[in-house]
Parts: C-alpha cells; structure tokens; sequence
C-alpha cells in the first residue's frame, strides 16, 4: 500500500522528499492507520531478529568475558595501594570452615583457571589475588561465613554478575568473593500489586522474562545493557540506573523492601512487600547504591510497572545541543507520561560507530547531524500513543528544533534503531583503550564537557586520528542529565591519564555535578569522591561505615577514600 | 444538547435509567465528543468553587487550629513518660544566647498564648510544656542554635505546619520548639529538568502554585488534606504520602537533595539537583521519614513533574470487595500511565459522611453499595484520556465488576466527587473522639481489618448508635495497599483503647503489613516498632540515632521506643 501523507506526515516526509529523493527510493513507506505515521526502513535490510540479538549491550555486554593471565594485578598497578595489615591470610582451618558450610560445587579453592573470572573485572581493567571463591545458596549461609569472616578479620567482597565498571566487584588484593551466582529464585509474585519478591542472584533479564509471562504482563522498572548477566542484588547495590530510570524512577523508590546481611552475621530483614511503610529509618536506602561495604544484599523486594502494550521509537538528527535541550522540553509536554527514553549521541559517536560496523549504523538519516536523539514512548493503547508522537514531531518539524527523523514500524526496526544507542560502548572497545566516564551534570553545560576535553587534548597534542588519543565522543541519557564521556586512546598512557584526571572531576565540580552518575565509586572513583561531597558529607558516611562495620571487612580500598 | 449514547455508554448509562429513572430526571446529560461520556450531576445543584473550599481535609485540616489551655499535658496523659534527667532546663543565659543568633520576632518565650500553637497539635491529642519557640530565617542559625543546645544539652523538636497525627510535631516536656516558620524562600527552579529547590518552611501548596504558574505548568509530586499548612521540610522529615504517590512515587524517589543541619551544627549540604548521583551512602534517605531526630532539614530539591493537561475523577459503586481489587487490577491495565488515583471507603464511611452534611454527599449514585471507589485519571490529552477511561469503564461493567458510576464533567464536580473521599476526616472529627489507625496491609486482607475490628467491640459489647463506640469505618488508599481504619467513640475511654491496641498493632504483624502506612511513628506509635521491624533492624536504628544524635537532644522520646 502506498503511503498517503496526511497534514502532519507531509511535513515530516515532505523533508525526506526534498532533501534525500535517491535515497527514499530504496524505503517502503505505509499509512497503517490514519493517526499513525510509518516511515520504514527498507524491506530488505536484514533487521536483527530480536532486541537480544542487536544489542551486544549499553555501558556493559550481556556476555560473560573470559578473562586472560595478562590483565595486570590491580594491586601492581595502582601502587598506593597497601594490603591492609590488620587482616587475616586464609589458612586452611578457614578452609575447613567453609567447606563445612558450604557442598563442593560452592567452593572454589586456590584454582586459578576457576578463579579468574571472580578476580578480573569484564573491563580487564582490575584483577585480585583471590583464593577462595564461596558460593552460597541461602541466606544462612552468607551470615555463617560473614560471622565467621567478621570474627577472624577476613575480608570479603560481594560480587552479582561482575558487570560493573568501577572495580567495584572484584578483589584487589586476597579478599574471599562471596558470589551471589547460586541464590536465583523468585520468592513471591503478587499480580495484582505488582511486587515481586527475589534472591539477590537473580538475572535482571531473567526477572523480566517471567514478569513478561504473567497474565497481566509487568516488566522490570530498570533495563541496563548488562541484563542478560547482572545481578538484581548488584543492581541495588551499586543503584543501577539505566534506560528506564526517566520513566519509572532511581530504585531509592522502586526497591520496598531488602533481606540483608550485616558484617556480624546478622540477617536484616527488612524484605517488606508494602508500597508504604513509614516505621522507623528506612535502613535498605542505606544499602541502596552502598556497594558492598556493609552487608550483602540477598533478597530484594521491588514494584514493577505494567508492561506497556505499545512501544516505538524514533532518532532525529539535531544542529545544535540547545535545540536538543528544546526537544527534550517538548518531550515532556507532548509526550508527557508515555515519554520512556531521552538518549543522545553526537557525530563524532556515530562516526566511530559506523567505522567499526555496529548494527543499524546503515543510518536511515542520510545526512550527518551534529547530534542524534533517539526518542522512546511506551504506553497502553497505540493509535493514543502514535497521535501524541506525531504531535510531537509535528511541534518539532514546525519550531524547526529537529532537522529530519525516522519512526521505526515494528520490533525489529525499533531494534536496530536502540542498536545505533546500544552499541557504542562496543564500537569504542574495538576501537582502542577507553577512557571512560560517567558524569550528571546540568543541561545547560552538558555538552560543553565534550567540547572543553577536546580542545584540552588538542592544546596538549596529543588528539587527532593517528595521534595518542583518537576519539573523544559523548553520549548517553541526557533525559537524566547523565552524560558518558568516552575517551578512545591508543592505549592507557600516564600522559593521557594525567590529561584528563582529575581536570574531568574539577570541571564537574566546578559546575555541580557528579563523578558518578550511576556506576558509582568502586575502586575507580573512591578517591575523587570529595569533587562531589563536601568533608561533612564524606564524613557522616564514614561514621555509618565504621558504625556497622567496625572491622571494614566489606569490599575493602573501595567506595569511601583512602588517601 | 440532547446525549446520544454510543455503545459503550449506553451500556454504562443505561445501568442508571433501568435502576433510576426518577433520579436521572435531575441530570443533565450531554454528549461533548464521541469519545467521551459524560454523566453529568445536575446544574441547579450548588458546586464547591474550588477545590479548596471543598476539601477541609484529606486526613488533615488546612486551617491552623486554635488550641485552647483545656488539652491534657501530655506529661499528664501518658504517665509512662519521663523527663530525661541528663537534659539542662531553660536558664537566662540560654534565653540570653538564642536573643543573640534571633530578632525578637523570631522568637516566643514564656507566652503561653502565643506559645500554645507551637505546644499542642491540631488534633488536640499531645501538649508540651515548651517555655521558648525558635524562629530562625537561615541555616546558619539553626547550625548555632543547634551547636548551643547540643553542647548545653537541652532537647528541641523542629516543627513545620504542625500537621502531624502521631504527637510528633509538639514537645513532650520543656523541649525548645524549631520553627521553620520564617524558612519559606524558594532557592531556584529549572524548567528544562523540572527540578525545584526551596527552604524546608515553604508550604506545600504556594509550592504547587508557584510551579503550575511555570510557562510549561510543573506540579509537586505530593498532594495531601494538609497542603496550606504543612511545611515541606516536614512533609519529607515524615515521608508524607498522599494522593499521589500511586502515580509519582514516594519521597524516597523524588527528593533529589536536601540541607540538614546535623545536632553538633554541622551543615550537611546535600542539595543537589541531579536527577542521577551514586557517589557514596545516600545520606539524605536517612532523614526522609526521620521525624526530626537525626537533625533539622532546613532545605529541599525535589523532581517536579509536568503539570497533567487533562485531569478526570470518577466514582463508582461496588459490591464486594474482591471487587474493589479486581476494579484496581483492571485500572493498571486499562488506564495505566494515566491513573493517578484509585481511592475507596465503605458504606459505613458514606453513612458517617451524610449524618454530618459534608460536602459532594448528596451522592449522584441512588442506591447503596457497599464499597465506594474513586478514580482519577490525569494525562496530557484529554481525549485519549476520555478514551481510556469509557474502555476502563466497559471493561468494568462487562465483567459486573462495578454496579454503577459517574464521571465528572468539569472541574467543580470533579472536586464535588473529591471531597466525598476528602471530606471524610471532617465527619469523624464532628461524630465524636476519634481514634485513627494507619496501615499497611496486602490487598487479599485490606477490608477483614475492619470487619474483625467491629465484631471485636461488637462481641465486648461496645458497638453502636448509642455505645461507646457509635463508627468503625474504612477508608483509604487501597492502590497503595494503605487503609485508614477511623473508630468514632463517645470520649477517649481507655476501655475502648484497650479493645482497640494493642489488638490492631498484632494484627497488622500477623498480616505482614506495617502500623504506620504514612502518619509516621511520632509519640502515639514509638513503643509499637517492633509490630512492624525485627530486634535485629530496631537495633541498627538505634546506633544510627546513637551515632549521629549522641547526646539524644533531638526529638527525644519519640520514635525509637523507650519502653
């Protein structure tokens, strides 16, 4: 069926017409309905088959790594970092002890082939000198060995699906990894709450999976390129955010409740399934985004939205980042509350993209813009929801905030257009070593960032294509105000590193934002954390440290500064 | 315009002829598009004209209260209470010292008239002895206030609007009153992230005017009875839920920041306004739903959402309770993004509502049912909105899981149908001494509450017209799984408590709710903790308290149980 523009849709075509008439010969453009506006993407093209299939993952791959004996000890690398005397080595009583509580198979012992996936991180950027991975399967266990841990000065780290980009997860130096992998189980699914009740070793995708099957249909309030691996207890932990964060909130306020254990052995349980319950301070916020350093998280109760019946997705190319910040106004005020993702990229990401073959880089938009945005709604009845966002575009088009747009047609075009987002963070792996960062910072400066890095490096002579650095390229969810900087060097060189730290931390400082948006401290940031919290603020958090855990046996040289 | 009903109007109109033809001569009905029904109350009938005046009071009255010297003195009342002997009583050189820091209308001391609204709480259930009321304007001063007391030893109580119903609001004893009174400043607004920061004493509806003032139209997040007095510095010390968590959340999720002033006068300055920040413990969820004993909040950042274009309420009558649930489930799935409210009270509620001739009581719906629900729906386009809700409405009927309705036609009526959900307080507080339970509990036993609560007094032989106990009614918000259980009585007779508690606390633990949904634990429930939290959290909330309250000066004998 040929396309029939009406009013709005002619606008909207009518760009693509005038300014790409050779390349609009290769689309097939339909009128599903009247309110509806489809302008698909050749018939031809081979679209991934499913969302898994083309996102190979946002900020982190859904794959599990497979780590070499090369990736350098962290405790080499970082060289002010000091075992700390006062804990114990393991011995082989403590040996015996563990294997006392825990079968075989949730052992590994002194085996390094077995051990190196819990001592390096996906990145292969930290590595520990673990011996002794445990791998509990219930509650009980974790507060018998923490007990005993706490007791005998050992220290440990807690570790989900080792997606994190922090180190935050893996050892530095002999710390036991207490790994969540065997606590897997759905507890309780209440349909008409929508509360779901888990062990914290639960795969966020697996969660959303069996929310997906429910009669009702829910869905997981968070999404992270990591689903297919994390851990929803590591998503706690370190307070994921992600790409549904815009619609349904940080998990400060979609997390109801937690089943915790304390360093002393003892279980918290604090694992509510009421949506409101106003007895007392709210303990679990405390462990919400705390990364380990006081307890182990090993039960989550969470709200789950209904899952939206209609979803589609748009990419429009934009001149400038103020029309951007525009575009997100009009967002909220025509999109209103089916509005699910704000993303955005710059030209220079596409570019590096398109170079290393990421899916759906064959770019529907024919002509290069400064910056892309792609544009998510997500509701319960779409002729509603497609009016709104021709509405939307129409506003657009009319204010002439965007320059031109597609609207995926079904899943798989939706897919391919998510994939152009998802699969940055692969393009700049193969493109060389990668200087990542993850920042909040307000719209007005957000990408002056960008901007500021890229004259920095230029002045200093070390940017350009053949140089030491070779792409400095922005991206991310800009609805959040969350940016992520990534910087693609040839390799990771102390002349490049001193360029850009700590100037990163004090330009966000300088314009109150934060070091980290949503991956948090770990080892990486635990140091800088004072360009984002003042002396009183770091202060009381040391307090609550060594209140509950006066031995800091958890997730030892992270999180709180050392230096 | 004569109304032509369409199919699924007649289905739902046609309920109203066959059961109340005579009634429906009174209406006007008028068909304004094909997607919308419209059943309108009649037009000779006299309509609140605003929401204000039609609402006294959610659970809480808007109008300052005059207390008068009858009210108990607390210290009277609950003789278990014990002035803690380790605090210093009110010398001349402290009067002396706060003189210093404040003007002489920033503070009250000796007065006892003007001292009296700052000494007994609305509800005229708790009254201190406070000799001396703090009105500082900045943060500085209450950080020396704070510094002085904390050194010195004498207790304070921060207070907002004073609209608090557990008695945690007002001293017990000689405690030194914070008003954040003279703290009403808003700091700054961005109409790009919707995102307010103001002083801890800004009342909560100049908040929400100011903000539907914007050129874009934003709103708070919260919407309680309470909102022309009520601070919201002491809505977020509180957790305050309302009438609009179901749709926006708690404050755990909207609150971005906040200043506090810690008890040794340290300033936390936490007031951020990211939407994203995972640097360190969140320190600020401590003090959401801290009651004022952790420190002084003397600033807030909060996440402000658009301003819904389209906002609709209907009301319908329904048989069973099962009903009521299954109605709710049918909301999320067919009003999803746009319900905004689902709220619902008894036969018995309505009753109590008619005798004391509140406002929207001359109730459109002729017959009895016995369980009421409110809906409310709030989008960006009314009529898609009109569109989801008439097939939100046919789904209902089909299933006979509503008996009948009405949906409002403008914006008078819809406040005419709020105020029978909001007027309900009002006619509790007219029929008799009130005593007010708040819980949490799953949906599957949300009503047997009440129904096991009046065959208790009935079998004790206390209940009804003429007894010492005349009501029990329910109300609340059941899509927050959150019940307001009202007993009217005679007088406040300790055999009637004694029936009553701690019955109602043990049942809500057998039931795995919580007994305080949103009121909070202030006085009334500070020694019943441990019906909602196990030893083992009870005990890491007192060495938080410890930990940051050494000296125990704030708020004391609340909260945390001293039993």
């Amino acid at each position: 069926m040929v396309y029939t523009p009406n009013l709005i849709s002619r606008q909207f075509f009518g760009k693509i017409v005038l300014t790409r008439s050779n390349y609009l010969k290769n689309f097939v453009v339909r009128n599903v309905n009247r309110n509806s506006i489809q302008f698909v993407v050749p018939t031809n093209r081979k679209f991934a088959t499913s969302i898994e299939s083309s996102t190979s993952g946002a900020e982190i791959p859904a794959k599990k790594h497979a780590p070499t004996k090369k990736v350098e000890f962290t405790a080499d690398k970082y060289t002010y970092l000091h075992r700390n005397p006062n804990f114990k080595e393991l011995t082989q009583d403590d040996i015996k002890f563990f294997a006392s509580i825990l079968p075989a198979n949730g052992l590994i012992i002194d085996n390094e082939e077995e051990l190196m996936p819990y001592n390096v991180d996906w990145m292969k950027k930290y590595r520990g000198k673990s011996r002794l991975v445990a791998r509990p399967k219930t509650t009980r266990q974790i507060s018998q060995i923490l007990k005993y841990c706490n007791e005998n000065k050992l220290p440990v780290v807690p570790q989900g699906g080792n997606t994190g980009l922090v180190g935050g997860g893996v050892p530095v130096f002999d710390e036991i990894v207490i790994s969540t992998n065997n606590m897997n189980q759905i507890r309780s699914f209440d349909p008409v709450s929508g509360i779901l009740t888990c062990d914290a070793g639960c795969i966020l995708e697996v969660l959303d999976n069996y929310l997906a099957e429910q009669e009702q249909g829910y869905m997981m309030p968070l999404d992270l390129g990591a689903k297919g691996s994390c851990h929803i207890g590591g998503n706690v932990a370190t307070n994921a955010g992600g790409l549904r964060l815009l619609r349904y909130g940080s998990l400060h306020g979609t997390v109801l409740g937690l089943e915790a254990v304390l360093p002393d052995g003892t279980i918290l349980d604090n694992l509510s399934t009421l949506r409101k319950d106003n007895t007392g301070y709210d303990i679990k916020q405390l462990f919400i985004g705390s990364e380990g350093t006081l307890g182990v998280i090993t039960g989550v109760s969470i709200l789950t939205p209904p899952k939206p019946k209609a979803v589609n997705v748009a990419v429009l190319g934009v001149s400038t980042f103020q029309n951007v910040q525009k575009a997100l106004v009009t967002s909220k005020n025509k999109l209103s509350e089916i509005l699910s993702a704000f993303e955005f990229w710059d030209s220079d990401t596409l570019k590096l993209s398109k170079a290393h073959n990421i899916q759906g880089t064959k770019f529907p938009l024919e002509d290069n813009y400064p910056f892309y945005v792609l544009v998510e709604i997500s509701g319960s009845n779409k002729y509603h929801d497609d009016d709104k966002l021709q509405n939307f575009l129409e506003e657009l088009l009319a204010n002439e905030i965007v320059k031109d747009g597609v609207v995926a047609q079904d899943e798989t075009q939706m897919s391919t257009l998510w994939s152009l987002r998802e699969g940055i963070p692969e393009a700049c792996s193969k493109a060389g070593a990668v200087y990542k960062y993850d920042i909040s910072i307000p719209l007005s400066v957000f990408y002056q960032m960008a901007e500021d890095m890229r004259n920095r490096l230029q002045s200093a002579g070390v940017f350009g294509e053949d140089n030491l650095v070779s792409n400095v390229i922005a991206y991310g969810h800009v609805g959040d105000g969350n940016l992520h900087l990534n910087i693609v060097a040839k390799s990771y060189d102390p002349k490049v590193t001193n360029l850009i730290e700590p100037f990163i931390y004090e330009w966000t400082e300088q314009h109150n934002g934060s070091i980290s948006a949503e991956h948090g401290l770990g080892l990486m940031k635990a140091n800088y954390l004072k360009y984002s919290k003042s002396s009183s603020m770091i202060s009381i958090m040391k307090q609550i440290k060594q209140s509950i855990d006066p031995n800091g046996i958890m997730n030892p040289y992270k999180f709180l500064p050392t230096q």
